[in-house]
């Protein structure tokens, strides 16, 4: 379990008063690429090596909401699905200690070229699917 | 079945070259609003005679990816699932008509103070679910 | 002059309960790809023929909030600033008629390695820089 | 000077490859923001005491690009323009220390009800204008 802290921008609330759904999606974008970084891999790495993960399922659960300055603690754990696939999920808690959403998201390794393609194994190794 | 059509903007891509995941989001909810515009229901009024209608659960499926300037299609149908909650489902379609995403939204009826609501029964009716 | 219209979408406010300042850049940037499109030059097909146009300076006066759902009129003009710099004026109209916002943003050619380049003559041609 | 750090996120990137020229603008409103908490204000009460700070003027300068993944530092220095405006001023500088872009944001006081207001006496003195 991987632990990332994010802190509520004034631009990432609505006119409800409370952040929008559509900011908690590159919060657990930015937990998953914490989370795989702590486990040795750098997302910017496998890029550049012309591996991409495109994000192929989302879902989100919201439970209470949360709101501009708070500091949202993101618990990651990651499963590997096969050989192309990796699921992510997070747990969002707020600076109460109550959770404030749930979330899961799957990837998908494919090539530049946008054809699936095989998690290396030395990766798949260290996101625990080996 | 309403159908809306939103148009990729170039800030909506990401540096994979295609539609960033977070991007559809905002895109179900504009879907979303108009589909209930066209039942005859102002989500802007609603919020103005005190009731909101956050999102409680969000699912969405990336089939292929979308491109700027693409023009996408946006087919969502409405279900009242109860006095309180209404889910909608779309499909988004590229500009070759084929599917490129689905996606679900569950949203839940509150008072502005953030208390779960019964959406009035007008409401309800022109949603379906009377 | 061209002019481009957006719908303010929900995602677009923030706490204030008016259009938050950053959403007003994605527009310029949709209201300055469509005024070209209108003088007959496509910004997708210019980058797949390898010419980028970054901004390299963006200015933004706000005068009045804009706030959910309203149509929102983008007046744009063109003006060629050089043979790699082209800026693009504009003027965001509410649904009452009234200025709510003036922008200015500078674009500077470049090729996809991000060195800078000369806009082609037939492209500052249309754009009125002949 | 107060310094604020960023870190790219791959959301915040476009298709040039390169960190999107909207992503910046609520990067400088959190640099805003904390620049404000250090000086020992707080942006979050000073709302809920009523007061507003939209922002009424944005200027950018991007001079070189920024990448995912990048640390951005952000050095933000704070001018009491008159008794409801106050502009800040920002230099954004990349992992190599070199700078990538200026910002300059003013903000203007303003009641709830969106009418202009003076900066309380003891908030402008935190922020040199006493």
């Amino acid at each position: 379990m991987h632990e990332h802290r994010v802190h509520v921008r004034y631009a990432e609330t609505d006119q409800m008063g409370v952040v929008h759904h559509a900011a908690y999606v590159p919060w657990l974008e930015e937990a998953r690429i914490a989370a795989m970084k702590d486990l040795g891999c750098s997302y910017r790495e496998l890029e550049q090596a012309g591996i991409m993960m495109p994000v192929v399922e989302l879902e989100l659960q919201y439970r209470r909401p949360l709101h501009f300055d708070d500091a949202v603690a993101i618990r990651t754990t990651v499963a590997v699905l096969g050989p192309s696939r990796v699921a992510f999920s997070s747990e969002l808690v707020g600076p109460d200690g109550q959770l404030r959403a749930c979330g899961r998201v799957v990837v998908a390794a494919c090539t530049t070229a946008g054809r699936p393609t095989r998690i290396p194994d030395g990766l798949l190794d260290m996101l625990g699917g080996g």
